[in-house]
């Protein structure tokens, strides 16, 4: 135990940051705190949950992900941390750990209240008050004990996660993340790409598949495997969410090449 | 004791918060280095200020906050060290701890000048070349005997921060930072609200305090008592920054209600 | 042993740097990571060259620096790990330790072949699926046995690194980076600079050498010599680089005061 990632949207500009760290660091001096992302768009819970589902299980055993996209701090949406698959989330229950959820089964879980100890939590910042330092506590001590009470794992806010469809012979699916090269991650899996296949995405066709960004020439569209294991669509040396206009949540079409 | 915070403008795209890091380990491996902020707006010490004092007794007692928002590099300002609450400053004496020094008396300071073993100080980084190692120092003897000579700790720059005045039943208060949400955080403490004020900004008037973000409508304003224990004024799900024109150092004044 | 440090084009917005991160702790549960950058403008190959040249030997001995910058992941560039002055190289044998290797011999290599524990690597992603988990290998074992085979420590791929010339009395070098103050970093050396040298760059001629930024008024430009030993060329309190309009590659001339 000991591990503790970040992942938020409070940018590196503010201080906010530092004070979780702060908080986490009096309350557990040996965690080993590692920044995830603090830079998910403000409010963006899905490209949060969609960040966090990518590094999940990629961390030991043991490891606490604290993430804290939280738009809705202060109202009823509850502040809760799980177990699941090994390691824990702690962080609002407002769809952010979903996409872990859809593929996790969750073990344990709390409902968070704050450390008494610290006095009563601000409105706008459970992240420091609520959530740090039961990160804190938990990588300390194993437990949650004294900051909430346990509930049953289940019953957690669900996403609007769109899946791919098989339509005839063509998938359909989604782009569900761009990333700072302006590639479009889809969500449809390596298994439904044919090496010949034609992919239609924002009026533009891309015919078969590559096997580096580098296999077609400097601003060139393409079509390849990306580490998510799903359909990316990408410009070599470029951007292709610029070159195209494609922003996350736009369609994709896969279909097997035509003759 | 062991714990190094980090607070520059130096950004994360030059390595200048590498170099730092790497002379900070070259002489105290065991360093907890914590980044806080590398974001603030270049040369801006007023903003720096405003962070360091954020998390300065966020942390622990023993550690080491070394900050580097420091135009004046090479000109006679004071490289310096002191002790205050049970932490340490380590960096210019150009304002930057201002608002620390508000709050908390200092114990002991330094006069830093350079470590002798590591050549002549650059004429532009002094962040690598005389804060780090007398960070590392600290962290690794409890001491900077040899990196400079004890000085009366007192008689540091002051910024010129304007505090919130009270005119009448009105208290005329300024906006001090605004974060990356582009949420007004004010100088105007919690005890001057009262759930029926009206608050006037950016020619906008707020009525009423709410008691989270999400308590209004997307894209309407609200007022709320921040996470700095002072009023903020933010656009649900948006930059009331962006929707009022307003930067920081903008007046703000807060009326109880009108019948 | 026991610090690794990361340089790399990700961005720290989508949850790649994390993905790295989770891989090397998974594998070395003691390692140091240490961020030395991750906003590399996307592909610059040759800015990440300049940023791991700064760094390297900033760090201690037996440091292992993991450097993805890697436009040809997946094509016939070699993943690579050399040791040279006691530091370990990690990453793409694409120029990206060009400038190290000019200033240090390496002394042994690996070509690298991945995990054969995690299965195959993915095409775009060697930063996640070779390279960390021979960083955390070698961090933990001292070898990379078992991840690949020792090579001849030389053959390297070379970066078009240009160097300052002599004409006469002149010298004649190029901006090898712009820092985030706008700040004009040339590969011209201290000892090339007279304190009355005339610098003609962008249409400019900057008379005399500064001994720090303030030293002149707000807005004007100033030429120093900057924390990495050679002539830098600044705007106090402002971009150099927009004033000018002058990126890296632009050429400066440095000579003689006249008479």
């Amino acid at each position: 135990m000991g591990i503790i990632t970040l992942i938020s949207d409070f940018g590196t500009a503010d201080g906010y940051v530092g004070e979780m760290k702060g908080e986490i660091l009096c309350r557990c001096a040996e965690a080993t705190i590692v920044d995830v992302s603090h830079d998910i768009a403000p409010g963006d819970v899905s490209d949060g949950a969609w960040v966090l589902d990518r590094v999940w299980d990629r961390f030991p055993e043991g490891t606490i992900h604290l993430a804290v996209i939280d738009p809705g701090v202060g109202t009823t949406r509850r502040p809760i941390a799980f177990e699941a698959d090994g390691r824990w989330y702690v962080g609002p229950d407002n769809g952010l750990p979903a996409r872990v959820l859809a593929r996790h089964e969750p073990t344990r879980a709390w409902l968070l209240s704050g450390d008494p100890a610290s006095g009563i939590p601000s409105q706008t910042f459970h992240g420091r008050d609520i959530f740090a330092p039961a990160a804190a506590k938990l990588a300390s001590t194993g437990t949650l004990q004294g900051l909430g009470e346990p509930v049953e794992p289940r019953g957690f806010r669900e996403l609007d996660i769109s899946r791919p469809e098989r339509l005839g012979d063509a998938v359909k699916g989604q782009v569900v993340h761009v990333d700072r090269f302006g590639n479009l991650i889809t969500d449809v899996p390596a298994r439904c790409m044919s090496p010949t296949a034609l992919i239609e995405i924002g009026g533009a066709v891309i015919s078969g598949m590559r096997s580096s960004y580098a296999s077609v020439a400097t601003g060139e569209l393409l079509a390849i495997v990306g580490s998510a294991g799903t359909l990316e669509v990408a410009e070599r040396d470029g951007s292709a969410s610029e070159r195209l206009g494609v922003q996350k949540g736009a369609k994709v079409c896969v279909r097997p090449e035509r003759d």
